[in-house]
């Protein structure tokens, strides 16, 4: 099994499209994602914005919800902006990698997005964030208190950091075994099929 | 034949990818394209940006080169970048417009974008542009002194600002017959096979 990493904000539009395949692609490929949800806040603030691109340049914004539109579609999936957009990711950023399991943090991290996305809920609600939880077989209650915790928030921390180093200015992103960057939904296969 | 507008900059890169290209799609599906050039440069100034946005985000640039060379590999095409980049697109983008044969100004364009990312070469140079339009199968002087023609000048800046009354915000983007809108070389085979 090869590794895949899997960097995205909880709040990114086009990491929906990702999350919704990356598992049945990596499945059908012999490759082992690793899901590490992280913050672009301060990637962007980095880049001189305060808030998504897709808000700052409202004619990007407009374009981006219709070209997903089409594409969820084509991919039979549901898709509805929540509102505000973006969301807070803090919550559910932390709850994942309160989770260890990594089939079981890819399927909470699934349900994250298609409550987000799919119903446009919020995913800064405790309670929402408690059922993405019990819905990939976790106890909620524990998760949620983990989600908590020093350790997770300083491992959310040095998580951000780390996709800064490696240069990710955005997500969905994709970071092969032998450390090849792949940025966009649009190039989840060009990184699944990526030979060095 | 149905009509397909493809709006590039001599200056994009993506605009590059898509030039080598898509005269072949569209024989393969009956479809007629319409080479539109115009002047991100005015687009860009209306979203607070002075040059490429590649630039001003060195991450997003070094990125777009890596990007783009692996595609480049992956399709058997060379690819250099020009210096300065990006190119000053003024003059092809002019000389372009004052070819009415809808195939020798794809062939035209084409020859330009080789020359400037498959040679790395400059495009701002009249005797570079006359050699690409002698190529096309047309009389270089005459195209360069259309080029330099008052109505010209006026379609161009026409064009671009149509550009922007369609929302366009980047290139290349394409226009289907019923208006839907496309952004990127990589939405090029979705925005040919598009049944609305």
């Amino acid at each position: 099994m090869s590794t895949f990493d899997f960097w995205f904000d909880f709040a990114s539009t086009y990491s929906y499209l990702s999350a919704m395949r990356i598992e049945d692609m990596a499945q059908a490929r012999g490759i082992e994602v690793t899901w590490r949800p992280f913050l672009l806040g301060p990637v962007f603030v980095a880049q001189g914005w305060n808030t998504s691109p897709f808000n700052i340049y409202p004619a990007k914004g407009a374009y981006m919800v219709r070209d997903i539109d089409r594409i969820a579609r084509v991919r039979g999936i549901p898709f509805q902006m929540p509102k505000p957009f973006p969301q807070n990711s803090l919550l559910p950023a932390r709850a994942a990698l309160a989770i260890a399991d990594r089939g079981k943090r890819g399927q909470f991290c699934r349900a994250v997005f298609e409550l987000e996305f799919g119903q446009g809920r919020s995913i800064d609600d405790p309670f929402a964030i408690g059922e993405c939880a019990a819905k990939a077989g976790l106890n909620a209650a524990e998760i949620l208190q983990a989600s908590r915790g020093d350790d997770v928030k300083a491992r959310l921390r040095a998580e951000t950091e780390l996709a800064q180093k490696l240069s990710i200015f955005g997500a969905p992103t994709f970071v092969t075994a032998d450390d090849e960057l792949f940025w966009g939904d649009d190039r989840l296969e060009a990184a699944m099929d990526w030979r060095g």
